[in-house]
């Protein structure tokens, strides 16, 4: 990276808080990506430090004015490449900005600057007594402004919905160094065009966002964990669509392949409860007061039964759940070594069973084994191509088309929570027009004219 | 209204679908804002009354390319002169596109054309035995595509929040006569910037939207009514925040100036149920299963005894509740010859309490009424300034500056639900920094070079 840059960096930060050491530097261009889908790295790069929303201003001032690169970093735990840096530029590390500024209980909200992690306000939360943050998209290294530019899901979704709808505020450097704030602390608000949802999910390309003013929400004291076998995943399906209508709302219904949860569990020493069947769903219950966890219970495993299915067993020990969770949670990393491609699609809920069968069949097409574990509440399912080793077979081209023409066919997107990245980029096209990539690439143009933010990212 | 144009017009849809005839246009040109907030109406208007999407895009290319003004109109409800024509020009009026597509009970979703109204919606889910459409923002002939470019809010909003929450796709015609359609019926979607919420609350300046996919809910089965009576209005808005912080959501909860109610019911020869105090909180609430209605009831009205509660009275017949409702309903109507100017701004809980004390200080300094009345579960308050004959007083604008101040003061929203249209757009520099309004300005830019679509509007 060029001295007077460097030299630049020094100057607005201090020596202390500019990264120049290469194996340093390396930890910071690089993110969760598979392997097998990831961009080149290029590790030509300063990583900087700020501490403060004024710092972060006048590096992108001296960034846009001559043309440098920036990739606002995060936690690193993109899953599309959306952090990984491919050209030599500079990285802005939020690892400094990581005060927890506001917890306002009346308008039932926190505010972060944007290094804060999810780790953070999982603790933060524990300690709390009736309020907490519900969205978990996994990994607790993720950080709020990651979290707010991608986006983040994650199981709760069924009842929250996204980060998308837990954002009131933010404050963000535009790639000129102003500042703006968008949004309000409100639940109505109709002055001017949101600027706020466009930010949300632009993975970095329009501005760097320094602090959010995230939704907090009331915790139910009771919190139940149901497993349910079925033979197929139709019957596990129609299950799931049934007791969406009868009004109720389970916190999290997760979706997975028997074998591939037995693998889980017996990687960590762990027994899953059940072994019929082909595949189960797990479903996470939380009421506010007990009788209504029982009563859950009941309509779940009524309407399953009426859907064919082949048992079902409750953990309401906190133990007892815990050990499902950790076993859930161990599924991808148990399959990791052999993922080429985790894809994320999201179906609307009338084409869920028709785009499972479909899998399958491609799968038995192509002769390569497609896991199937995921969101089933939210449609988001993630179908995991496998091989050893994770060497991407010489058909994935054939493959992955294969899988994105089936996920267009049946409404969906491209990516439900992991985003466009610098993996999906070619698949855009799929999904929108030649007119709305045109006018993603004008609002782009508007708030980052030199094209100097994370580029090669989302469009 | 130009030869040329009209010709052009009944060649495009046939004569049928052509209006020129001056008191039918002039009844197209008007909109529901209060008469002295009114800008000048222009009639030098024609109006015209597609039925498909292809022939409102060959009316756009005409109009761009000839650089006439358009307004796309809905039921015409908009309060904030959204739907005024203020320049000669071309009146979409949306009527003839109200066919109601697709029920998705699955999904949960409704597909409608923009013309569709809200009355459609709720006849048609007055049918259906656990489904319905969520949100309520009060007059029954407003449509779809106006509930979603206004980004219509209501009563609703505390448990279901806004349009904008319930939008999951929508069709729409750009200046150019293009087509995009935007959004996914998911919960999860992460592929593209959000165009999608761009729309929402654009106002009509964006482009013309001509089909949504909207959200759909459980109807819970039982519902009921609750008045509680206040001796002030820091009392009562202590109250309900003590209420959300229980983790419990009424559907509504409105806030009312007690001599407005009883004049309202007064005015209609009914009777309300509370005289003493000066404020009513009037909940309305709805829960699966009936006794939970009831612990509703105690937990709301042990929250507000704690806080200083005179009494309370609870509706349950349908007929004792529709007497509530009728009431509230009317008295907007009752004070409707005095409203000068229905301010609604929204303000974040926190700051509720301190808002509503300056404001009645506000209404002392400057000897005017104003009356207070509306949706405190949201923040949504409607702060009515009233003369006799609804004539402006003198000082109106010291009046609404020091108004409007306070509610930048308190962190709010110059408006909740009703929108900037073309009575508040000299506020806007008050909520937003002018790199702000560059970016507002810019992105209209890109979807509306000529500025045809409804100029004067929003920005």
């Amino acid at each position: 990276m060029n001295e007077t840059v460097i030299k630049k960096m020094q100057e607005i930060l201090g020596e202390a808080w500019v990264v120049t050491d290469l194996e340093k530097v390396k930890s910071y261009c690089d993110d969760q990506t598979e392997k097998a889908m990831k961009p080149e790295i290029c590790t030509d790069c300063v990583v900087v430090k700020p501490s403060k929303t004024e710092e972060i201003s006048k590096i992108m001032k001296y960034a846009n004015e001559n043309k440098l690169t920036v990739i606002a970093r995060g936690g690193g735990t993109s899953l599309s490449g959306a952090a990984i840096a491919i050209m030599p530029g500079i990285i802005i590390s939020m690892e400094r900005m990581n005060n927890i500024i506001e917890v306002d209980e009346t308008s039932m909200t926190v505010e972060c600057e944007a290094g804060v992690t999810l780790l953070q306000l999982v603790e933060l939360f524990n300690k709390h007594d009736t309020l907490y943050f519900p969205i978990h998209p996994g990994d607790e290294g993720a950080q709020v402004g990651g979290l707010v530019v991608m986006n983040a899901g994650g199981v709760r979704a069924v009842r929250y919905g996204v980060m998308r709808d837990q954002i009131k505020e933010m404050e963000m450097v535009l790639a000129s160094g102003e500042v703006v704030r968008l949004g309000k602390n409100l639940i109505k608000n109709n002055a001017g065009l949101d600027l706020k949802n466009l930010i949300v999910g632009s993975e970095g390309i329009l501005g760097i966002v320094t602090k959010a003013t995230l939704s907090i929400k009331p915790k139910d004291k009771h919190i139940g964990s149901l497993i349910v076998s079925f033979e197929n995943e139709s019957d596990a399906v129609k299950a799931v669509t049934e007791i969406f209508k009868t009004g109720i709302k389970p916190m999290a219904i997760e979706y997975m392949e028997k074998k591939a949860i037995l693998k889980a569990a017996k990687d960590i020493g762990m027994t899953w409860p059940s072994s019929e069947g082909a595949v189960d769903l797990y479903f996470i219950v939380s009421e506010r007061k007990e009788d209504d966890l029982y009563e859950m219970y009941e309509i779940i495993v009524g309407i399953c039964e009426e859907n064919n299915a082949l048992n079902s067993f409750v953990a309401e020990s906190s133990k007892d759940q815990r050990t499902l969770l950790d076993i859930r949670s161990h599924v991808y990393p148990s399959m990791h070594d052999e993922v080429v491609d985790a894809i994320d699609a999201a179906i609307p809920m009338k084409n869920l069973s028709k785009y499972m069968d479909s899998i399958t069949k491609i799968s038995e097409k192509y002769n390569v084994h497609i896991s199937t574990i995921g969101h089933i509440g939210d449609g988001n399912l993630h179908n995991s191509i496998l091989t050893e080793g994770a060497v991407k077979p010489d058909n994935y081209d054939e493959i992955a088309d294969e899988i994105f023409a089936l996920v267009m066919e049946c409404g969906g997107s491209i990516t439900g929570e992991h985003g466009i990245g610098k993996i999906r980029n070619k698949k855009m096209n799929l999904q929108f027009s030649e007119t709305e990539l045109r006018l993603m690439k004008e609002i782009k143009k508007i708030f980052d004219p030199n094209n100097i933010l994370n580029p090669g990212t989302a469009l």
